[in-house]
């Protein structure tokens, strides 16, 4: 396994981690095959975890807490998230000094330790001042009960206000963001983010490198019964566009030419961002884990990563350059 | 029940919200019929519930924590205060660092959590320096003692000064002022606070919406034995005159043509305010509650609020328009 | 009892205090008799109960301690301080981080408290720097268990050094300072301290008001046996001059014509300072702790304190007059 | 004993102190015997001990822990070290928060204590800011688990970037740096770490005064069995030239001259500079930390300096001159 920075920081991340988005917490995996994809990813390697207290209203952090618990602490990074409701409550939801202080203790409950390695705002609150935000992490982080903190799907703009409100009132700063980035979701991350992130020190770790799923090839022939797209619409709305079909199966020359699959290709393309400091990754399967930890030593070539860039035709320009 | 942020603050109070002051924890209310009251209060929505160390020397915190135990915390914003002597003691008042941590261990052991929503200054104390109280509640902020802290009945100038030596020495801001404020109670409010709290963030939260009952028509023929003013000669000094009893009169006819009672329109008036957050209602019975909380639904037109500046024609001018 | 804030603090203090210096934890004075002392004491209004580690090496705040265990917390001031040599260990003494954070434990412990309501450095350390020892501090009052700290004969220019680097660094700053102070020795309080801790808002608690007894007229007709200048000859050198003799014997006649003791002249002419918060007095007899008690009802009016003024003769010249 | 101020720190340390490196917790030491020595060490009024996670692992900790608990707390001056690899996991090593954070806690369980006196960063680590392993020291003396702490074998640039950091954002103050230093191993200490640290308050703490035992003598004629050197070749590379070995004979002369043997000599020698706090020696047996505990009454005149100097020809010359 490669392992990365966060960021600037000190600690290390590994380039491929697992999530529990969608396939944890909701029976969706039952647990005996859940524990042999967390023992499996932890014995390739992959040290990052990556919950939120929404992944099944709770029920991601109690199965995955509940497996990791046999590995030696330093040993995992483990990340969670509070902003989405966890329950009809006006309170109950958002990025408030209260929501975030009650939210702490009782994800830490359900994972079953006594700090998390990253805990993160899982989206901009416009109904919280930033300052309320910051200065709350900033407890926690004293606190011991959080080791760093992040932003998910936060602007750029967003970050930097952050980032400044840290350095104004010595507050400890943001250390990382999650967006969503992938071949066929650019802008955000190459336009927006990167020209921030970077000389800041802040890292990035990517959620959806596969464009939930397209970037597999499993829609080459159409959508599947049971397959993700047939499940939620809007996810195949955005994705599967004719033209993005055409791209996709023009991938797998380049992919067969390589011997990695096309998510494996997609994974490494996105780890060739040094901002990047590991692409989440999801699995319902042992085999899915082993084939998503391996992308972590696929290095993309200039030639390659050229070639790729022709297919997808889609690179962002600046409006500042 | 209609919700809003505590002034710019992530956190959301019940625009009606219930206080302890009078009624309860001093055997006026009966436990059971307490326990109705605050259960229907929060059916209604309710949520925030305003009390003090000094309301029933203690037995306010008690009564109403006791009943509050039932609910999931997260769903409450408890509210309680110190400043009123608790004792002969000559430190057992104020705003002193050592009456400060002495009294807050005291109320959360009464109320029985480990933590408020929000800690107020009861009112202003000259023998203590800002900086010192300000400073104690930044500490509690920092040890999970209490989530917000506000002021009371303080000017504005000494509001302004506690913001600012937040500011300079980098300590948690105040969040929250509450005032008397009503139809019949405009002055400081209209004049004072709402220049000086709306830039801030700072928000309203407003005793005495009622005028002490005055403005619910209670006192349209004299003054009921057993009522308020019969019982306290200062209050009904203070708005029982001719001038406010023919204005409360007329108001009579606004509220019938909208259907509501004049309570009603009078907590619905003070809510017009964006500046205020929650108005606190008493109660001691839970028709009351219910009457208080309908108040939230109600909208008032700017017509009709031209009619009723008309009735009071109190606005307070700006000596420095 | 009068009572008086600590320097510009909320906190007050009775203007008569009882210390432990001497009498306390030695076996001097018997257990019964101090408990009888500081019952007496605290019934007669006394709060503010001044100790120290040294004082009886622990002895006298086990054993006062012990008897103020039986009052309410809030309504006592108990304090206690570090600086001299508990044990030959080289770390065991002064002001060092070491020092300071492992002298406070043992004194609550002894103490039988959570938290000392002042913690005196009790001399300068030249061996530490003020930034060192004022980061210690500001630290326990952030743990909460140091309430307001002080200095103890400290030189003006050290505790303008120590508040200088609390605005400096943001760090809590001194509350208060205690000199020695008396009819006999006023050169350091009125020439170099005043000018310093009036305008800081620091408040002095004065020792030895009654120049270790020579001012309540004891040694009027030489040495008894088993006085404190028959035990302690450096004392009697200090004080014992024929021309203080003489101004004592003076001071009987103004003593005489108030209806009050030479004892209580120079307690309430300690107290004629508005930055005098307390005069700190010993006793050994339920008896003494009455007699001084009663010196804080003593006024001395303009004429009064001109007649002491000439007696004395000393008031000391500013050289930057 | 002579006892040494931390750098301009109230704390005061051995100038010789004994350290657990390659002799404590590897077996190599029997417990009885390593019991002997810390005992005698103690009895000879040496009240510093260096150890190091990494030394044996946790073992010197452990072994050396369980000695020093019979001993009053504030009388030792415990100093432990994070840095080098405690497995082989990615995060298992380094100054990032998330290791820093997770080693103290074992640190603190291995030695039975609940704070050391110093924590060292062992080594510089290129992979973390700065910032992030100052802030981590920051919090840990906040919460009492840290006295003082300081770097080993930091540059005088890190120095100064750290020193600088916590001015900025007001940290506490790296206290002391651990440098290697001998009559064979001047320049770094005497040309780069001396201009920056005594302006700054920081002490040095030494490792290797005797360089590695060349300096005792024991390899004039060759190496012994069973000696460092021969287990360790790059050792004897580094010192075991024929002109060091040149200088070393030659210093006999001097030493017979002083009654004094010459690893007494280069310990005092290494004393002669006022920014060093401590030596720190090794000892196998109870014999060795009697030898080396006399040397801190070791004085050499500026005539013996001047003698020494001429044989060792090694001092730095400055580039700044």
């Amino acid at each position: 396994m490669q392992y990365r920075r966060l960021g600037k920081a000190g600690m290390k991340v590994s380039a491929v981690s697992l999530g529990g988005w969608i396939n944890f917490g909701e029976g969706k995996v039952p647990d005996d095959e859940a524990r042999r994809i967390v023992e499996r990813a932890y014995e390739l390697g992959i040290n990052y975890f990556d919950l939120a207290d929404i992944y099944g209203k709770g029920g991601a952090e109690r199965q995955m807490g509940e497996i990791l618990r046999q590995f030696p602490r330093h040993t995992l990074v483990i990340a969670t998230k509070v902003f989405w409701p966890m329950s009809d409550d006006v309170n109950d939801r958002g990025l408030s000094r209260k929501h975030i202080m009650e939210s702490i203790d009782k994800s830490l409950q359900r994972l079953g330790t006594d700090y998390v390695d990253i805990y993160f705002c899982h989206r901009p609150d416009p109904e919280t001042p930033i300052e309320e935000t910051v200065r709350a992490m900033d407890d926690l982080i004293h606190q011991g009960k959080v080791l760093y903190w992040g932003t998910s799907e936060w602007s750029a703009a967003q970050i930097v206000e952050a980032y400044e409100i840290c350095e104004r009132y010595n507050l400890y700063k943001p250390q990382v963001e999650q967006p969503q980035y992938s071949m066929l979701w650019r802008e955000n991350v190459e336009k927006h983010l990167l020209p921030v992130v970077e000389p800041r020190g802040i890292g990035l770790v990517v959620w959806s490198p596969l464009a939930m799923g397209m970037l597999t090839g499993k829609y080459d022939e159409g959508i599947p019964a049971d397959s993700r797209f047939a499940r939620e619409p809007w996810a195949a709305e955005r994705y599967l566009t004719e033209e993005n079909r055409e791209k996709v199966r023009r991938l797998k020359r380049i992919a067969d030419e390589l011997g990695i699959t096309r998510a494996q290709l997609a994974l490494a393309w996105v780890l060739r961002l040094n901002a990047v400091s590991s692409v989440i990754t999801g699995a319902t399967k042992v085999s899915q884990v082993e084939d998503n930890a391996r992308a972590a030593d696929v290095v993309l070539t200039d030639d390659v990563l050229a070639e790729i860039e022709a297919i997808l035709g889609n690179a962002p320009t600046s409006e500042h350059a």
